[in-house]
C-alpha cells in the first residue's frame, strides 16, 4: 500500500505544469506584469522565455520590459529587420540570428558586466558573444512586463510596439510567450542546451516561471499545458 | 530452453510492426475507414500522424475525417496555402507551420475544450497555441476515414480534395499515411516530441494504430514495417 | 602483460576505420568493384551509403550499379532533377527528396518484393512509400560498381554520367562516396536513424564496408578516417 502511494508520487513529479501566456489579439491594453522574486539589482543575468508568434515582415515585437520610473532598464526585443536585441538603459545590443516564427523557439538571453560579454542563444544555440556596457548595473525598483513598451511607466502604450497586433483590418497578429525564467548569474552553455531540450535545470532565482505570479490584463488568455 | 525462449519473446517484443497506407493513385474511391476504441464524444484530443506526400502547390488536401450525419465533426486540413488547420463543425483553426513534403513528416494536433487551446506539432516541435471553440464538444456516432472528404456522409467525394490524386494527366500525386493514433486528452509537450523520436509512448485510448481496425476502399496499398 | 594487451585491443575495436572513396576527376576509366559477400539473388534490399559531391544542376548521377550480362539489375541515380531514383531492370522508382550536396548525406534505398515498398532514407529520414515491382527478383551472377554506369558489362563507360566528371573545362567536378553496406532485408526505420547517427548496427550479409574488398580503377582515392 505504501509502495504504490510511493510510485504514485514519483509519477505525478515528473509531471510539469506549464503556462503559457497567448495574446490573440492586437489590443493596445493587453499585457501581464511578472512579479520578481528579489530586487532587480543585476550586474549580470540569464533570461529564458518560449515564443511563438505569426507574426512576419519589417515589425518591432517587444519581448520582456523592465522599467523604472525614468529609464528602460532592460528591454527585449525582435528588431525591425528581424534580429534580437537587448537594451540596457540607452543603445541596445543587436544580435543576427535565426528568425522568430510560428514554430515555437527557445531563446536566452545572457549578459555579464564584468566582461560586458553578451550573448543570445536560439534553442541551444548560442550566437557570437558580443562586448556591451562593461560595469554597468541594472537598477531595482521597477516593473516587468510582458506584452507592450511600458514607455512611461505602464503608462499611454504604442499599439504598433505591442506583442501581438493589428495594424490594419487586413492582418490580425497573434503570438504567445512562455517559460520566462530569469537568473541573476550567466548559466552555462550545457544548461541552457538542456532547458532547451526539455531537461529540468535549476529554477530561476529572479523570476521562476513555475511559481511567479503573473497579472493578466486586457486580452490575454493563460493557457496550462504539459511540458 | 526456457531461458532462450523468453529472450527470443522479448526480443520480439522490441520490434514495433508498422502499417502506412499508401494511396498510390488518386481515385475518388480511395479511402480507409478506421474503427475507434470508444464512442468520439471529446471534450480534448491529440491526434497524430506520419504523413508524406509529393503534392505541392496551391492544393487542398484533407488528412482526417470525423463527420456525423450532419456535421464535419473534425477535420483535418493541409490547406490551400500550405497551413495546418482543424474544424470542429465550422469556423477551423489555422496554423502557420513548416510544409508538408515528400519526406515523412510526423504531427499532432491538440485541442482541449476547457481552455480552447489549439496546437499543431510539427516533427515535435509547438506551433503557437490559439484559442478556439472553448466549451465546445465532439459529437459521438459517426465514421473517421483517411483520404476523402466524407462530405455527405461517405456520398459522393469530390475528386479535387481526396488525398492522393490526379487533377489532370499531366500531374500524379501519390502519399502516405500512418501510424494514426488518437487519445482523449492533451498529451505533453514531452510525450509528443518522445512519439516523434520514435519511442513508445502510451498507446492512443481513441485511436491505437497498432490494434485499430482499418477497412480500406479503392487503391490503397497496405505496407507492413517495422518502426 | 598480457591485460594491457587486451585492454590495447579492446580500445582499438572502438575506433572504427572508415574507407572513403574520393573520385577528384572526371575519367571515364574511374571506378570501384565491390566484392559481395554472397551472390545477389535478393527479393528485397537495404542499400545504404554516405555521398557528397559538388555536382549540382542538370545532370545524373550514378551512385551503385549492379549488373548482369544482360540487365541493369539495380542501378542507383541522383536524376537530372535532383530526385533519387532506383532501377530494377527497367522503369525505374523516382523520390523526390532533400537534393544531395556538397556537405555528406546518408542515403538508405528498402526496396521488398512481397508488398513492393520502396522508400528512400535521407539522413535518417524516411521518404513517401511507392509500391514498385512487386513479386520481382533481383538476379545474381552480375558485378557491381561504384562510380560508372557499366552499360555493356564493363564495357565503354558513357563520360556524362560517371560519378564525378568534368563535361568542359568550365566545371570540375568532384565527389566520395563511402559507407556502401547492404543487407539483404529491409531494416528497421530505427536501425536506419541509428546508422545516420553513427551507432553500431548489424553488419551488411550483402556488402560490408569494413571488409570488403574494393578493386579500384583509374583515378580514385582510397581515404582512411576515423568514423
Amino acid at each position: 500500500m505504501k509502495l504504490s502511494a510511493v510510485l504514485f508520487l514519483s509519477a505525478v513529479s515528473t509531471v510539469l505544469a506549464g503556462r503559457t501566456l497567448v495574446f490573440p489579439t492586437q489590443t493596445s491594453t493587453s499585457y501581464v506584469e511578472m512579479t520578481p522574486l528579489k530586487p532587480l539589482s543585476l550586474r549580470a543575468f540569464t533570461l529564458c522565455m518560449r515564443v511563438a508568434t505569426e507574426l512576419s515582415g519589417e515589425r518591432e515585437i517587444i519581448l520582456f520590459a523592465y522599467r523604472t520610473q525614468h529609464y528602460d532598464e532592460l528591454n527585449v526585443w525582435r528588431e525591425l529587420d528581424g534580429r534580437l536585441s537587448f537594451y540596457l538603459s540607452g543603445d541596445g545590443v543587436l544580435f543576427k540570428t535565426p528568425e522568430l516564427g510560428p514554430m515555437e523557439t527557445h531563446l536566452c538571453f545572457t549578459w555579464d558586466s564584468s566582461s560586458g560579454a553578451a550573448a543570445v542563444f536560439v534553442d541551444g544555440r548560442k550566437s557570437l558573444t558580443k562586448v556591451y556596457r562593461k560595469g554597468h548595473t541594472i537598477r531595482s525598483g521597477g516593473k516587468v512586463i510582458l506584452g507592450q513598451d511600458p514607455d512611461a511607466y505602464f503608462g499611454d502604450f504604442e499599439a504598433k510596439q505591442s506583442f501581438v497586433g493589428e495594424i490594419s483590418d487586413v492582418n490580425i497578429f497573434v503570438g504567445e510567450i512562455g517559460d520566462v525564467n530569469m537568473w541573476d548569474t550567466v548559466l552555462s552553455d550545457s544548461t541552457i542546451r538542456d532547458m532547451f531540450n526539455g531537461k529540468k535545470v535549476e529554477r530561476g532565482n529572479v523570476f521562476d516561471w513555475e511559481s511567479t505570479q503573473l497579472r493578466t490584463n486586457g486580452d490575454v488568455v493563460v493557457v496550462n499545458r504539459e511540458l
